[in-house]
């Protein structure tokens, strides 16, 4: 299969958003995150999500937490092919960062989730990863700790303020306080032409000129983050399929948003992943298969736009992505509340 | 197996060491923590100890730290009977706290490691835990991140410093400042004597009365702290076995520090756990096989001084041990070393 228009995804969504799109190729990342108005960010929020976040009682066994996978002490990912969730399960897919997800607008791999509330739900409940049978046994696990119960009365107030509802706002609201700004890119484009190098900022030329910007463009160079929430922004991967790296990193073995949705039209189609701190989330791909930086630039440009690149242009490229790690904010260590004299696990 | 004189041990030891034992039954927690002449406490190992302390690439497969299974955002251990390692392999004994043991003479349950040091190069190695094949890979594994090898330069000095010695160094350095000073039993003994409520006081008193400080006294309430290091103060357990408790819980499908010794005067001897932060550490004893701690306090009653406990005393020790709880320090959360453009797990 070799499509003959592989750019037609984006060509629509230009065609669609107008000008604004291709304005948008370079932007600095806000330093604040967008938050739907059902669930605004408040600190009480933050603080009880982060807890839920670091909490491994949100797994069935206790051993694995939200940061288990999506390790905010450092990429925001495991770094791993995928992920390993209770009872030595392997995942499916590699685990995307955390970093600056409240930019996209929508979550997973295949864009499943439409908000990072809903994303928050899924790992829960998956038996291969937090393993929890049921909504409502995550919720009796949080309710039995008594300092949870005021923490959730404080943040959401209520009757009955610990849901499994509230559980994920409380986490996405945490998620969207984990931005990283200030990359030496956002500096250079916010006037210091000093932040990058000459390496840098041929890659920033390059880009643009291969033809990579014409998906991972805007703050979070993953498409637009206008787009009416939950609609995401996909494109087919892979387009160019007669190539050696297609079969060599098995790409095809997985189909996509086509597994979520079971619509022929979504074959292969992929939510468009960020660049934030793309140098530090290695290994690369759904399924993690490719293990470096500059290899994964190599793949993309000749199974998405067909090209073979050299390897000085390789080394600009991969210069230019490592431009956009960006200041990861000090954060204090959480103390998960506790539940004297006894423990949740109390069987072997 | 009943023993007539199950106080033996801790007899002989207070013969040797003359009345200093028994003036300790009570005493408050240091705020500073002893460290080995050849080891002292810098900030920058203590900074360094912490990111290794953290960090999952000390395992094998980059999915269990040192904190997996003693959280020190929580009680310093996982809260479960036995604690999970690499590809989910259960271990056998459960995960004795961290905080505070840096007061112990042994380390491990059955003593086995002198000291910190040594204790924190066990799990690295062991297959059911971190799954390391060799001290030279977790040397190569690290040596490999450049920040780390800036760090341990720092830290350490000389022309090679990243080794499985300083590993180790590092990280108990950073285990000394896990303290939890200023406990309502604290407050209480240095003269506050509106810290402990009147349940809490008289379950002080019945701890002595009955007997339990004959093993659980000095600062750490695990036996005297002046011990020469790595000679550890060890009790039989059980003591008393003809009562329902030890075949219910499975007390003795372990010999303790027989195991690691085959010394058959050391079967059934076991380390004497601290009581600080006793009341977060459930579930309780060396296999986890005990929920609650009130249990815990009537077996060990019975197993130990072949007592009954009433109701009301159970009430009143576990009020006491709850007041063992100290204050947790404040903690900054670690950023990783990173390694840009690749990952150390790079194929499945």
């Amino acid at each position: 299969m070799k499509l003959k228009h592989p750019l037609i995804f984006s060509s629509i969504l230009s065609g669609l958003l107008g000008a604004s799109l291709a304005a948008q190729a370079f932007e600095a990342l806000p330093e604040k995150a967008p938050a739907p108005a059902d669930n605004p960010i408040t600190e009480a929020k933050v603080e009880l999500g982060k807890q839920l976040f670091f909490d491994p009682r949100l797994s069935v066994d206790g051993t694995v937490s939200c940061n288990s996978c999506h390790n905010v002490m450092s990429s925001g990912t495991d770094n791993r092919p995928v992920s390993v969730g209770v009872a030595g399960q392997k995942g499916g897919r590699s685990a995307p960062t955390v970093w600056n997800a409240a930019f996209l607008t929508a979550q997973f791999w295949d864009g499943r989730a439409a908000t990072l509330e809903d994303q928050a739900k899924g790992p829960i409940l998956n038996p291969i990863e937090m393993g929890m049978p049921s909504a409502e046994m995550a919720v009796e696990r949080i309710k039995a700790i008594p300092e949870y119960r005021a923490q959730f009365a404080k943040a959401f107030g209520g009757d009955d303020p610990v849901t499994y509802d509230n559980i994920a706002k409380a986490i996405a609201t945490y998620e969207r306080t984990l931005i990283t700004p200030n990359s030496a890119f956002d500096r250079f484009i916010k006037g210091d032409k000093k932040a990058l190098s000459a390496e840098a900022q041929r890659g920033m030329q390059l880009v643009e000129s291969v033809g990579c910007t014409a998906c991972h463009n805007g703050a979070n160079f993953a498409g637009p983050t206008n787009l009416p929430v939950g609609q995401g922004f996909y494109q087919k991967f892979p387009a160019f399929t007669d190539n050696a790296y297609v079969s060599k990193y098995n790409f095809m073995d997985d189909t996509g948003r086509h597994e979520a949705t079971k619509d022929e039209a979504d074959k292969f189609m992929w939510r468009v992943p960020t660049w934030r701190n793309v140098a530090l989330t290695a290994p690369y791909f759904h399924n993690g298969s490719v293990a470096t930086l500059d290899e994964a630039v190599r793949v993309m440009a000749k199974t998405q736009l067909d090209k073979d690149l050299g390897e000085a242009q390789v080394r600009d490229i991969v210069a230019f992505l490592n431009s956009l790690t960006g200041e990861f904010p000090q954060q204090s260590m959480v103390r998960l509340p506790t539940t004297p004299n006894n423990s949740t696990f109390a069987t072997k």
